[in-house]
């Protein structure tokens, strides 16, 4: 096993436990006829290459890479509506399979490239065949609206080496405004939906009273 | 084995087979380095409860089922353009592993709903236990924005039994607006991005030849 | 959500979870480049239709299901070797995710059927929508013939209702003893081939030294 | 894409898809509640390493892998009865989504090494980015006690690169022997099995009929 399988080996498997332990959040609320808070749920760890450059530009060094640089493992739980990500957010705090370091609120206050997303640093136990190791782990929650922008942006980012030009930078503001315009969308017919269901509860239990 | 799993079994398993081939087509993309037309692949086979809703509304019998419910299996890719659309019926176009019955453009002609998609119905071979049998699958392509905007309209028609309040179908509308907003910003950046990446490889070429 | 899926939802979450984990284990070994005492896992929740004819014939109320039925889930691991049956116990052991409750020995003490394997119950912490509950989950460590000769006796002991013919099961007695000389001949060689690496590693350092 | 990238792509994708049909052969056995002949489905890639040593020791060229190494694509299919071997050739033998260009009875005939499995080669369709393309793929069916022996020699094989020395050699012959003899006494059992089930639906039905 080379230094870099070696590293991330206990990463990988914490991105894989994850998934399946958040999965089965979705599958117990479908079960449970609610709506769920999650709409899907993915993961990875951070590519070779990706460390590096990160490593470079912050001068950080091999043996600090664990701890300077806290998405080497990244999960992603993306939701249909905003209020879900509440939702989400207090049912990872719950849990007491793993320690939440901090948060970050990139709703509230998006990022100057129309970023938005909720950010916690977990740490996360991981039996490997030496024992227990504790790492961290990089939670992202946001709607399909906030993934879908962020993929293309993160892709232009890429591109272009982090310096996306001016103009461009300029586009992908307007398509965050977009996105968050549909945010806004669903989110009030959400709110109509849960008032109609409301609305024809009490006519049933009306009617079933008479 | 009862009469339902007997007749659903080659559905599920031709929804099986066409999400390993699509997803198998999406890592071909990646490995070449090139913009993967498709975003993810999603399957299923109709749930017992809507097949039987189904029929009752059209008044279709048992027997009649394969032939009258096309959607009986449905398989559907979701791409991060609208471009991109256009480069994955390509794709379905050119298989030889089954055939193309018939196509539905739902992009150029959106529904009065809002919905957006373009759909194919395709027959597709799935080999038994008891030998080769043709079924009908229909696939849907459409945008991340176009699918987020079906999933919320898809759980509200189902609530409300298809006949959704008029205002909140007016709602619907103007999410479904917003999302192809999103899809319009989307492309004018694509566009951009597919035009500095020429001018970038133009540069290079120009410099590598003096 | 009915008071089966109620019931058995954590149970499932449980075996999906430990199969993640064990799977994590054997690929650490392989990266590793060590031989793995892993070959495969396995689980799963016990059937609805076995649940209800194990609680017929112990008599058990439903509401003591959960505590006396210790294989609601179980987890198989199956080994090349006898001698990794031994490195898996000892991985387990070295845990901090669950607790053992017990341990039961049927290799040293094989069944009267000649079943062979090594239990292990387990209370294992699930985290639901409610709140994290402790489970029993049982973890079988045998090797292949060993599992080999398990399905098969399984097999016919569910057709037999239990009551497995003596000419039958002393059939499946001398099918046990072909698995066990299986297991035994595998050993032999397992040792040889240590004992061969052994000298060729010695032979190396020798000629390396010189 | 690098050439291997390039060479083996639609070697794994022949394998992702020939694995989701055969283990789809295996649900439909079970769910017509019928002894399924499949117990598991395993598949594989040729290591770039194998493909090199195999090319270097038969002097094949790069240009000639194709054709000249015919498992570059790899699927086992294990049984738990010799008996049941027949059967999955059968299937496969009626199938109309490849063609067999040859099969092997190293059952019939083992290899002097002690090695048994029934071996086809299949021309396999596969639809790639730029059309269709055949290839072939080596099917292996074989039993649970072949496959636990094969494992075990081609380990050791491995480890001595083709020459095992003759007493480890011998070993391995005794315990294929063992092998052997545990796949006798299943298929006794499974006979006995077939003859119980025969007698105890003759009795039902006699006492139906009365």
């Amino acid at each position: 096993m080379n230094s870099w399988d070696e590293l991330l080996s206990p990463y990988k498997q914490a991105v894989e436990e994850l998934k399946v332990k958040l999965k089965g959040i979705r599958e117990q609320y479908q079960k449970s006829s609610n709506h769920t808070p999650i709409e899907f749920v993915t993961g990875r760890v951070k590519p070779v290459s990706s460390i590096l450059n990160k490593a470079a530009r912050k001068q950080i060094s091999f043996e600090h890479l664990e701890q300077e640089i806290q998405d080497l493992a990244g999960v992603r739980i993306v939701t249909q509506f905003v209020e879900d990500i509440e939702t989400v957010i207090e049912l990872i705090r719950k849990r007491t399979d793993f320690e939440i370091l901090e948060e970050r609120d990139y709703i509230l206050e998006q990022k100057p490239s129309g970023y938005r997303s909720y950010h916690l640093i977990i740490f996360y136990p991981v039996q490997t065949i030496h024992g227990e190791k504790k790492i961290q782990v990089e939670l992202q929650v946001r709607t399909l609206s906030m993934n879908f922008w962020a993929t293309i942006e993160h892709s232009l980012r890429y591109k272009y080496s982090g310096e996306i030009p001016e103009d461009i930078s300029m586009r992908l503001m307007r398509a965050s405004e977009a996105a968050f315009k549909l945010d806004e969308e669903m989110s009030i017919i959400r709110d109509e939906v849960r008032e109609a269901q409301r609305l024809l509860l009490a006519k049933h239990h009306s009617q079933d009273v008479q």
